[in-house]
Parts: C-alpha cells; structure tokens; sequence
C-alpha cells in the first residue's frame, strides 16, 4: 500500500478509523493561531481596555462551542465529551492578536482537531466582528502547539525541525 | 462612541446587526488558506494522482457542509439561503496546497464568513487526515480575497494597500 | 465530458450548483416508503388504536425535523426554508406501514430531498421503537412519488416505464 | 373539529403548516422572562459593573445563538431568516435580572417563538453560571411581550385581560 | 478573587470548567416549570383526552431533543452521554399544566441543565401550539426540584430556605 | 400492560429508556440498503471506475456524519461515541448499488439505529446526486445484516425466519 493515511482504507476510501479497542488515557492539546490587521483595527477591538466590549467574550464563547461541534465540522473525527476547553486571546504586539484553545479529555483519541477547531472559530468570529472596518485581515499560523497522552505520546511544535 | 464596530450597540453589547429593512442584492465571495507541510505528507495527499483516495473530496464535502453552517458558528451572523459553494484545492508547490471557497446567494448580507468558513473547515480536515503522519502542518493566509455586491460594493484584497 | 451529474463539475468534484439566478417558483414533493414487519409487532403499534400511545406521533415529528435538516445532511443539497411539512402513517396491511411525506415552498431549487428525507427517518423512528420486538423489520421502497413546480416540471412515478 | 389548534391536523396529528401562499411582510417580536436569585448571586454575577467578566455577554451570544436554532428546537416552528437579534439583561432589584430578546424578519411567520426561545436559553445560561452557588434560582415570567406584523396584526400583553 | 463564579477564570473570562480529574458517578436531576394558560386554551389541548392528539406527545418529544442538545445550546456545559430522560406533563388546575424533565447519568458533571433545558423547550413547544389561540401563555417557576449525586452530593428545592 | 414496546413508558408517553445501570460492552452492528436505478444512471455514476469522480465519496462522507448524527435524528436514540463508522458501496449488478454500513463502540446501547442512519442518508445522498438524470431510484432493503454483544446478544438477519 503506497499511502499511510489512517483515514483511509486499502481502497483509498474514507472511514472513521476503528479505535473500539484502545484503552482511554488523559489528553491535552493546544494549538493556536494569529490574526493580523490594521492598527487602527486592533485598538478598536481593544478600546477602553480588554475587559470592554463583548468582542473578545464573543470570539471566545464561539471557540468554545466550536470545539465541541469538531466532530460534527470534521467528518472522520470521532465525538468525543471534551472535559475541558479554554480559549485566550492576547495582543501580541500593535497589529497582531494570538488565539490560543487548550482542551482536555480523557478519552480514546486526541483532542488536537478539537483545540484547532477552537481557533479557527474563534479567529473568524473576530474576522466577522470587524470586517466591516478592516476586510483584509488575514488568519495566519493555525497550527498545533502541542499534545500530551495517547499511545504517540507527547509531541511540542517547537522541538520539530519544521 | 468611541468604537465602531458594527457587531456591537451603544453598550459594547453584542447583538446581530438588524439588517431588516435592507434590499436583497446578488452577493459572492471567494477566501483563501494555505497549508504547508512536509513534501512526504503532500505526496500521501497526492499519490496516484489528484483523483484517487477519498483525501481531496472529502476536504471539499466538509468545506460545503461548514458554509452552510456559518450561522450556527459564528454567533452575530444571520442565517443565509446560500444559493452556490465551491472548493476548490490545488497544489501550489512540492510543500503547500491552496484551498479556494466561493459563495454566492441572492441576500441581505454578504458571504465573506460562508467563504472564510468553508475554507477552514476544509484546511483542517485535511490536517485532521494527515496529522498521523505530520502533526506540523501549519495553516497560513486564510484570508477573503474578493467579494461582489451589497452595499460596500466590490472588494479585492489584490487592490488593498496592506 | 462524459458524466453528467450536475452536482460534480468537470473535475469530477462534488459542488453545491449555483442556483442564484433561478427564479423562484412554488414547489411541492411527496415521497414514501414502506416497513415490512411481523404482525405481531404491527398489532403492538396499533395496539389501542391509531391515536393511543406515542409511536406514530414521534415518528411523524422526527420526519418533520429531518426534513429540515436535510441540507444538513445531505452535503450538496441548498439550505431552504420549508413552508410546509406533514408526515402521514397508514396501515397498508397487517404487517405493512406506509410513510408518506409532503413539503412545499417557494425557492430556487426542489423538495424530492427534504420528502425522501423525512420519510427515510420517520421510517428509521419506528424501526427504533419496534426494534426490541422486532429487528428484522425492513424499509422498503423509498422513493419519490410526485413533484410539481421548478424548471423540469411537474413529475409522478406513476407515468414512469421503470 | 372540536379543537382549533392549527398545528394538528383534523386527525389531531402534528404537521408543519402550510404557510406557502401567505405573503412575505416584516414582523418584529419581543419576549422576556425574569431570574430571582439570593442577592449574593446577584452581586457576583454584577461584581465590578455590568461591563466586567463574561457572565452577561455569554448569555447574550447563548440567547442569540439559540435564536437562530428555533426551528431546530420547537418541531412545528417553520425555518426563518432573521435579519435581527438582540438579548438585553438588565437587574430590576437586589434579586432579579430581567432578559428581554428582540428579533425581526420579513418573512411568512412571526418570530415570537424565536423571541422567547432566546430569552428561555440566555436566562438557562445564566442559571448554568450561577448554579456553584445558588441553585435555587427560579426562571419566572417567560412570555411574549409585544409582536407586530402578520395577518393578525400588532399584539401586546399589556393590552391583554390577563 | 472577589466572585466566586466557576465558569469564570481569574480574568473573568468564560472557559469551560475542567473536569478531566473528577470521577465518573451516577447522576440525576429533575427540573419544572409551570404553563399558565385561559382555561379555554387548555381545555383545547386536553379536548378528548390526554393521549388524543399529537400536542402532549409533541411536546415530550422537544424536551427530550433539546435535553440533548443542551452543551449545543448552553455555551459553558460539557457534553454528556444521557442516560435517561423523561418528560411528563400533567394538569395542575383549569389553567396551568406543569412540565417536568427527570434526567440520568453516569459522569463528571451533573445534569441539572439538561433538565431545565428539557422543561424550557418542553414549555416552549406548548406554547407554539397553543398561541394561534392565546398569545398571553406564560412560562412560570422554570426551577430544579432536585440533584443526587456528584461531589455537592444531593440537593432538594424543598429543603431551601429561599 | 397491553403492549411492550420498551420506548412508551406504561401511560404510552415516550421517553428515552433508562441505562444508567446496564454495564458497558463492545458492540457492532452492521446495516444495509440497496439503490435500484436505471442502467444508464448507474453507468454515470461509475463512470470512469469507482475511483473516480466525487460521488462514491460524497455518499460515503454523508453516511459518516448521519451515523454520528443519530440521537439527534432519532428521538428516542441515546447520545453515543461511536469509536468506527465505515460506509461501502458496491455494485450489484447493472441496476443496483448496495451501501452497507458498520459501526462499533464500547457502551451501554447497540449501535443498529447508527448503521440504519449511516446506510439511509448515504443512500439518499446518492439519490440527490442522480435526481437530474433519474428520479425513479428506489431504495430498498434498508435492514439491520446483524449486530454483536448486548444484554441481547448477537443477531443476524440470516438466521431469521422473517
């Protein structure tokens, strides 16, 4: 067989791999992501300080809910009952806001297209709130931070060569 | 009001704009996202060819079914009839493929979120099917790149200074 | 280009077809279909009469919910606001049931997915409150019975060769 | 028919009804409902002002949210396009909050339902985010308040004898 | 930390409460709210008997759906797998119907919200069929009856002193 | 008590039957179904083989994320974490196609209504996509081929006299 993607069979098709038998242990992952935009853009988000406004409450809530619908969003994912979910947004400088979503779950899979979903979701929901005075923001390095648990074990996005 | 962003009133509040008394008019968008990953992992993806395995349709089908849900995704987005979806996902280079959504309806408001949503849905599901294999693959530049009609008219990000 | 399945462009890749310039029209669908069980497990069904227990009554609400979401389910179908539903359950025989669906609306596109739909569930409610008595209880002959409305007219199994 | 409800049909079986040949008009809805709480829970959820913590906010998106999945919820309810949506929670007394949610459409049916679905789920939010600490919080007064639109025109509770 | 709610990190910001560490255990709760109606809408809903007609049905059938749904529909709930859940109604005088949900599990977190979500949409679905007759329903004492199990052990509305 | 009908509780109301006490085990079950159509319409959707072409996958893809769709679908079905979905379609002879659908978990209930769901809406999805070229499909046989473990023990449609 030429190909070694789980989410395959050996006809090429599509199926939710079979994970009956593994046993469930603790997981975490954490991923995250970047929105850039105009200056102008960021201080409106951030007016009158982060605690103002539900623009920050807004994007969070809707990661949240986001990573509990992945299965439903992602089609060869697993449901999974997510013990845990948190999405945080920081500045991280004049142009740039950070979405970062860790979850958690004892279970038979990883949570990792859980906590990207949760990203993802969250970084459009800001998108949504102010594309109306900056259309060309840009959602930039949605990537997997890091896993914990599993039978692959623990894995760090910055101990890779890539 | 110091701040204007349309998604919030005069409280800082949330709310989904009202857009009641505004005219249907023709509306598309079209975004965009990269996923860049190891040359190993794009050759899985590709092997034998564009059109064998399930990997490419069934990246497609999840971006199609994700438009349609942007309503339930996005909190302040209003339910839309989208009357067109397309993915589209192409080999850019030996490391990245590109991944083009177009909506299109007949509506109130625009379509930029089905689009922007219909690409990530669809980025991440194919992360979630090479993750096995390349948990590093990053997601970059999801971004809209044109919209037509409604109010604010065309837009291209071609044509924006940032 | 050889096939010609509008829901696959001439790639071969599934879309959702662009029906934005369609003009609206009245549309109706009436589908059916048919559990073949014991007789026994017939008689607990009726047992007290058509209007006595829930069973009918759940499986007609869990035909009219399925019907609205069949573009949920059905990944090429157009999101559409149903104007009309209604799930009919008649006994055929002793040991037949029928499952007739109707909807309608004014739209761009047709209903035969939204009636196969709720009769298809409507069908899978009752085999799931009969199945402790009888799993060998089988769904027979789904299908469209009549359309009326939309571009290729009006449409009745009955004047079908096949 | 001895009964006059229309959601039954004259067997007394639950259908969707037909609202296909009625006209599209603009309707409005509002709906509230009032939490009496221990003033101690009412002052953490207030502590530092209503603008500080998520608490109020992911009420609001949750009302708003579940707005937009009325027909989802209540079987008989048509699916709508709301073209607005707002929640309000203000704090009547030293033990009460009051939620009021506001939606509009041009549609074929009211919104009433969608009105008091948002205010029933924003004051379940708030319940969920009190419940560590008073779980003897009571949901009281759940009703329409005003609509406007329709056949049967404007209606208010206030002019109503009871 | 001056408030006390879980829901809230000591940012104040909403996350989903980690429960990955607690251990699974038997849980139930039961929720009520009470319709108050004009003795004519009831007497319409009972015309002929409890079990004449879908309307009671219907409704049982909303509040068990939308108990599963409640991690969809309460933004901070973690998703459970319900055990049991069962929806009764019953008459109380001329006027009011009252509306309980009982709900099981075995599992991290408690299943109060699932019942208050059970009644509210049980309550709510009553509504919509009823107000083609009386707009004026209102949707009283939504509160939990009782919880066993789970770390705060158990609880019982009638035992409170508010 | 007249009937035995494990989902009416003894007034007749449904409920979602308690099993918070039975013990978790493996389970499997397998369903089927089978499309009748005209020889051309099969032609087209084999056109090229089986591997080319988005429709086999589409089908397959939407038979997946029914199956993880059923307690929302079914009433009466309770929420589960299927741990292997696989849909396979395969031709019969020139006129039919059979999807067969297998699902697995370790849990408290069976998993035929999943099997059913998954093997119905990829059937119907197929239908959707032939509609243009052919709207006489008929799906027949739709029927639980067998399931293993279980209180019930395994089944097999074989080994029944029906």
């Amino acid at each position: 067989m030429s190909h070694s993607l789980t989410h395959l069979d050996h006809h090429g098709h599509a199926h939710m791999v079979d994970v009956s038998d593994k046993s469930p242990s603790k997981r975490t992952a954490t991923a995250r992501g970047v929105l850039t935009m105009k200056p102008e853009t960021l201080s409106k988000i951030l007016a009158g300080g982060l605690a103002k406004g539900d623009v920050l409450a807004t994007a969070r809530i809707a990661g949240i809910q986001a990573a509990k619908k992945t299965s439903d969003l992602i089609p060869l994912c697993h449901p999974l009952m997510l013990t845990k979910i948190s999405v945080d947004i920081t500045q991280l400088n004049e142009c740039q806001l950070e979405v970062l979503c860790t979850c958690a779950l004892s279970g038979k899979t990883g949570v990792e297209m859980e906590a990207l979903t949760g990203v993802s979701v969250a970084a459009l929901t800001l998108y949504d709130m102010c594309k109306a005075v900056d259309k060309g923001i840009v959602i930039e390095n949605v990537q997997l931070l890091q896993k914990t648990g599993g039978k692959s074990g623990d894995w760090s996005a910055k101990n890779e060569p890539n």
